[in-house]
């Protein structure tokens, strides 16, 4: 056959060091749930096809990973269908399943689905990958993992101060000093959109919001303006762009702005909570950052949004990010579970270790002694050497055939082992072993235990 | 909407304790992999079609899950293929990549693609999902972990030797003590059946082999003869039946029967030079028998067979197996690559280690503390505490919401935290914390020290 191997595009292959690298996040990030209180749970890689079309909205059902019937698949089609051909018309006719897109959508399916098992207000992690047809690009890829951590079940501001907590502590665990967790909250913005004028352009004026920083004021408000928002409305607006000082200064600006809007007065609440909890607690090394125009997802979250930036100096996208949502189970029948969750952005945060070099060394370790093959004999009595090393735990090899001296040694340093065990003639009379350290070139000739001592 | 929710048939929700369990057996098998010297490779879940299909037989092409191509992927299709309405032709024109269903074949893909980047032998693990459309029942899915640990790049005999120790290593780390790890060698049976004269029957001959256990020498006979297997071939074979005594008297006896056989013989060496390194070596809890019956996967090995019985009493298939393959790369156009690997399965091994009892208890404690909450100001203080206990590794939460007592109480005891920490007026006043033991009802106020130390 001699096919030319690949991968589906934006797909990857990870070898040894790139898997110890992440999981290693994986790992700081799991422990860090656990402590706070959440639970692994973990769902099929496909669902039932209805469980997540119409969920995210029309590019979001375009991007899901389709999963064909077996068998004789077009039986299932009407000869009218069929003759449709028509993808609308037979795609759910010949497929039923579907790759999750992410994991909140199958998280509120598991929470109606168990909600008898589970005691509410129910904390849960998950991280496993999820899937999109979106087209491949530098840092986005068909296939990627999420780790998502979420309370549903309590509308308690407490559960935002512990993941701002959460953030803190994971990246701090992760030596990446100086990210900025910035906040927001929904029920602000819809409070400046109903004093500007503009409650029912919401998105619109979000959406030109966020782009603050990129576009500069002017053309923010050129964007708001072609959009329908008044005039009148933008000169109320005009205090938002002048927002400075620190979280408590710019709060109360705001507040001066909102007045006139319960809802709006309400987020500020909120913030307010949050960031005296935050201040009283305090935090290792993460920042905490009021960001106005910060509106993710807005069509999903409720009450507080947040993302996480990483620190200044590294260009990357966000690395994190989440925020209240109120009604995430209604979709599947359980109504009014208060739910609040973020996200880690592994691959991005990957990244930003590597290009910071704050990966340890020692998570790459991998096997630290090779002993070379000189025949059967010796290499019985290697292997009796390596058993006892490995019930210490210290990762230890011999290499399989008795080749050629040089190509032994070869192999130990293209691998990156730092020592090699030799064992010859003279060894085996005296039960011993020639220790060699690959870096320095120094060599003992030791026994066991002394063996044992020096790896360990 | 109100959809009752369910997930795909074969397909499983894993609840905390049950991801909690399954990590316990997947990182005790990752320990022992590593520090034999395996190291670890992921591949993507789906592959591109081609790199699978034809690689499992039509039974197997058939069970891999196809994922439908995106956007209007009925315009690849003429307008002949599409009146053909036949699935053969039309699926490979509107799905082009596929879940992989095993870790055997993106093994061996990857190995070709990274030719240039492996040291060869490439010892590598992967523990990863597979998918197959086969059907459900009991304990067979459609989606489930493999744990497969292969060496490739040497014919070496001191591989076998290291799988074998391998396996010992890892139910032993499990506790589960009395495994029987079989081992047979294709070129035996390939042996015997030259030596019956069913050379060109010997996927027929070691079929009816395997069933001796189940049905009896006699029915064995009966079925070998229908396959054409001559009589006078039966006679020769009747020492097989009577094999007996410990692993070495089994090979003597076998000897003679293949006295006339290279490749029989050579079958014999291998086996023996096996057994008698794992003698000379030793092993801590598992017994390697000689199961001339032994045939699994014959197609594909071509030198050692394993599979591992779970011990008795136990009323459960095997638990492992593996073998040697000569030419595994081949299909992808990389000769002459000998390897050898060995599988573990997870499913099996949790229902095991559930029925005998052996999952320590500690890998399910969740949460050790719960903060009950009085209201804001008690609360605050109790997350200053939580978050002190946080940073000792000592897992705590707080109740989120001030609600009555008794729900917050019922909230501890249905998620089984063995201690709750109360916050009053007077605690307030005094810094101190009052924690009650919630299966003996003690109780007493301390502070944070004594605190982080009862919970340590």
């Amino acid at each position: 056959m001699g096919q030319k191997p690949s991968i589906p595009k934006g797909t990857r292959d990870f070898n040894a060091e790139e898997v110890a690298k992440r999981n290693y996040i994986f790992d700081t990030i799991k422990a860090k749930f656990e402590v706070f209180g959440f639970q692994p749970i973990e769902t099929p890689s496909f669902e039932n096809s209805e469980t997540l079309m119409g969920k995210y909205g029309d590019e979001g059902d375009r991007l899901i990973f389709k999963i064909l019937n077996s068998g004789e698949y077009l039986r299932k089609l009407s000869d009218e269908e069929f003759s449709s051909r028509y993808e609308k018309i037979i795609t759910p006719k010949i497929s039923e399943k579907a790759l999750k897109y992410d994991l909140t959508v199958p998280f509120a399916r598991y929470v109606v689905q168990h909600q008898n098992e589970i005691e509410f207000p129910f904390k849960r992690y998950q991280i496993q990958p999820v899937w999109r047809a979106d087209r491949p690009q530098k840092g986005r890829f068909r296939e990627f993992y999420q780790c998502d951590a979420d309370v549903i079940g309590s509308q308690s501001l407490f559960q935002e101060v512990e993941f701002i907590q959460l953030y803190d502590a994971v990246f701090n665990a992760l030596h990446l000093k100086g990210v900025t967790i910035k906040i927001n909250n929904r029920k602000v913005l819809s409070g400046v959109a109903e004093v500007i004028g503009a409650q029912d352009k919401l998105i619109d004026f979000t959406v030109a919001l966020d782009k603050l920083d990129k576009i500069g004021e002017v053309r923010v408000k050129e964007e708001m303006l072609s959009k329908g928002i008044p005039k009148a409305g933008l000169d109320k607006l005009q205090p938002l762009f002048e927002l400075e000082g620190d979280f408590g200064s710019q709060i109360e600006q705001l507040k001066l702005i909102l007045s006139e809007s319960k809802e709006g007065l309400n987020g500020i609440e909120e913030l307010e909570f949050v960031n005296n909890a935050i201040t009283s607690l305090g935090l290792k090394s993460a920042k905490l950052q009021f960001d106005v125009t910060l509106a993710r997802g807005l069509n999903y979250y409720t009450g507080a949004i947040f993302e996480v930036a990483a620190p200044k100096g590294v260009d990357m996208g966000s690395i994190g990010g989440g925020g209240r949502y109120d009604d995430l189970t209604g979709i599947f029948g359980l109504k009014n579970m208060s739910g609040v969750g973020i996200s880690f952005g592994l691959d991005r945060i990957y990244l930003v270790l590597e290009e910071l070099n704050l990966f340890p060394e020692t998570i790459t370790d991998a096997t630290k002694v090779l002993f070379i093959n000189f025949g059967e004999t010796e290499a019985m009595a290697c292997l009796k050497a390596v058993s006892k090393l490995r019930e210490e735990g210290i990762k230890a090899e011999l290499y399989p055939d008795d080749a050629k001296m040089k190509k032994q040694m070869t192999y130990a340093n293209r691998r990156n082992i730092p020592y090699v065990a030799l064992v010859g003639e003279e060894e085996l009379k005296t039960n011993s072993f020639t220790l060699k350290n690959m870096e320095t070139g120094d060599q003992e000739t030791i026994d066991i235990q002394l063996l044992i001592n020096r790896l360990k």
